[in-house]
């Protein structure tokens, strides 16, 4: 699963099970021929979300459209991150594939513009790219060029992390429980703000865990390369502390490794003001790897670095990625880009996030299984609890709260060690009306499940 | 580098070298600024093509043009394959992403519809297809998908091949010689018919190399897993003979392993009216890799295979790929694929094929260095030697040759295990027009060059 659609257990989770009668039978004739034909075509790995799969066929900018007049504000969906249907991203593709689609061994204005844009909004030390085709690949490929720099291959990640769907990085993604991990990877428990209160802080506790994990792994003769770490810790559950990595960053590098970091989901401003996820945390990190929103839905990503510590992979090893910064990826992540600048759409994203968080804050005392409630920007988590005070998951609740929300028109899902944990990422485009929008479907939601 | 950039060696061969100042000579101010921006922004793995790189600003169906009015006629870029600026693309795309852009854990008829049109260019037994983002990610997966169907990861491949840049096919493409095979890899020659001529056939000497090598793998303790090949030999030089693969892939089955035929390259009818590389071959692959000209510039990938095949991985791995198989890549792939099927380009592809190959050939009298006019479809390759009757390689004839034919007005590159071979993919579009164009710009450079 990419961390799109939660981790292995979400989406386990959240599936619908097309061998459960109870499930079929909410479908209707046409919706059971389509579901038919999807697995048919696509084998098991189709995996579709809800008890009641949602078939989707237009969309206006925070709203999602089924074929018979179905509506769903979407809560959920960080691709198309600037809106849905955006006709500046529309406008642009289409002029570029009327004009020329070709890659990166022809010089091309355009990508060249793109990238320095692009690398501008970085600290000065993150000064050059390479452009790929997904989160996958851009992590698959920090691991070569962190290889490459530090000669090792011992990497550290979390234990609920997700970093993608490559056999490399599927390796550094404990969210998959069916892998094994490999000897040259460790993980380390993720920063649990809700559940731990160390003593000597979330930071140093979590920094403990980083250079344990590196030692031991120097130990076993694999040589430290990378701590690769989603800067919002997505998979394990949306926790937002910014004092989590700076001590873990210096403890990677101590230890000779790097710090990766995975801003597939947290990047291009789903955070708020900082644009970035380890920005909030105050580091500067070797590589940041980029994906999902990047061209509100044309495939585009990137690996952004240190030239020095991409030096010695880009000046030993060819690579060449025909589609990744090619002319129509690019035309799309410009057109983004500029509306995201154009919109103040980070600053934006802080401010309906707090109204958000608050809204949800507000319905704690009537709805004490509703525990904290966390995020940065537009990136909202919060968990179902057992009871009010506690910290023990409910991700039956969580369940029946998802596919209530799905039924009331509101799209979204769950994350976390626990599975209990509610993932939001509406579009940036929200405004006060799908606020409202929101909260009525939630409280309307809380009622019927009983929580 | 990509096989539509050749072989790394062939990337070296046809690269701006930044550091040679006679190089840095050819470029006007504009291009030296840009040339200057696109190292510092991409880095050195921001390589560019030909002693004096082009630069591109649009596109017509068969032509590329650059900032002052230069006009290439495009005989390399396989990518946008039914021809550049196609507007059934454009529009198919711009339509989509005014409509909705989401992936396929939604209900979505496009991709089923497509799904099932793709699976019914294959043989039956392939039956199931999974979407991915780039040739690499499909290579890659279909790695994984094998390796849990065999139980081994045993692979072999031809020793120029070349499938991809993520960590795992990285390690089996011998096309990149900075790697070192890692053991469970083994590459045999490829069936080079232009030097070859084994008494018992061709396809008979291929298959005990293939066997040789599986058995090599076993006794090491690395069980067979798969073939990898591609079906046209793009890397290796381009070798069409069709009776190669059969006893190939009878002997790969009986060591255990699956064949994983790379149609990344061939498919799509880049060689004819057979659609796909492997169906010239009479065989049929257990799985089936897709790529490049699938979405004429919009990135889209996939893989097919046969569902017994799939099914351990399928239900046993989580795999979601958050780009692959979205609704934009899917509208492109299906209106190029509609526009195959129209304009009937396979059977085209083999009619101009054919034209192109005799016009070649009949240039081999007074040019005798040009030897052994090979392909398929419009994939054609064609060799410089040092004189008439010999196979000893020219390398540099070859390099003067696509430096000529790009200042006479032609894009093409070379490839082969002695990077001799011209390699040559038209546009599907070409017609008698651009193949007088085309041979215009042939006959002056063979005489600039001098061969």
């Amino acid at each position: 699963m990419t961390s799109s659609s939660g981790t292995t257990r979400i989406v386990d989770l959240n599936a619908f099970d097309p061998q459960d009668p109870a499930q079929l039978a909410l479908l209707d004739s046409q919706e059971r021929d389509l579901v038919q034909r999807h697995f048919a075509a696509l084998g098991p790995a189709g995996r579709l979300f809800y008890r009641h799969p949602v078939q989707l066929v237009g969309a206006d900018t925070n709203h999602v459209f089924g074929p018979n007049g179905q509506r769903f504000l979407d809560a959920y969906n960080n691709v198309p991150s600037i809106g849905h249907a955006h006709p500046a991203v529309a406008d642009a593709v289409s002029q570029q594939l009327r004009t020329i689609a070709t890659h990166t061994r022809y010089l091309q204005p355009g990508i060249v513009n793109y990238s320095e844009q692009l690398l501008a909004l970085f600290p000065t030390a993150l000064n050059q790219i390479m452009f790929t085709n997904s989160g996958s690949e851009s992590n698959d490929l920090a691991l070569r060029v962190a290889a490459a720099y530090t000669g090792g291959t011992g990497i550290v990640v979390t234990n609920d992390a997700y970093h993608g769907t490559t056999a490399a990085v599927n390796q550094i993604s404990p969210a998959n429980d069916s892998i094994e991990l490999p000897p040259h990877v460790r993980a380390i428990p993720a920063p649990d703000t809700f559940r731990l209160r160390p003593t000597e802080g979330i930071g140093v506790w979590f920094a403990e865990h980083v250079s344990r994990a590196f030692a031991d792994l120097a130990a076993s003769g694999h040589r430290p390369s990378a701590l690769v770490v989603d800067t919002i810790f997505s998979s394990s559950g949306v926790f937002d502390d910014p004092s989590i990595m700076a001590p873990a960053a210096e403890a990677a590098r101590r230890h000779g490794a790097v710090v990766i970091a995975d801003e597939v989901q947290p990047g291009f401003a789903r955070v708020g003001s900082s644009f970035w996820g380890f920005k909030r945390h105050q580091i500067v990190p070797e590589i940041v790897t980029l994906g999902k929103p990047m061209g509100n839905g044309v495939p585009v990503s990137g690996m952004v670095a240190q030239a020095d510590v991409l030096a010695p992979f880009a000046t030993s090893q060819p690579y060449f990625n025909t589609f990744g910064g090619s002319s129509v990826p690019i035309a799309a992540a410009q057109a983004v880009l500029d509306t995201i600048v154009k919109e103040s759409l980070p600053d934006h994203a802080d401010d309906l996030g707090s109204i958000l968080k608050a809204g949800l804050v507000e319905r704690q005392a009537a709805h004490p299984a509703l525990a904290d409630v966390r995020g940065a920007g537009l990136y909202i988590g919060f968990e179902f609890v057992a009871e009010a005070g506690s910290t023990q998951p409910d991700k039956l609740q969580a369940l029946r709260f998802i596919n209530g929300m799905r039924d009331n028109g509101v799209l979204l899902s769950a994350c976390g060690m626990f599975s209990n944990t509610i993932k939001m990422r509406p579009m940036l485009s929200w405004g006060q009306a799908e606020v409202t929008e929101f909260f009525i479907a939630v409280d309307r939601t809380l009622k019927q499940i009983g929580s």
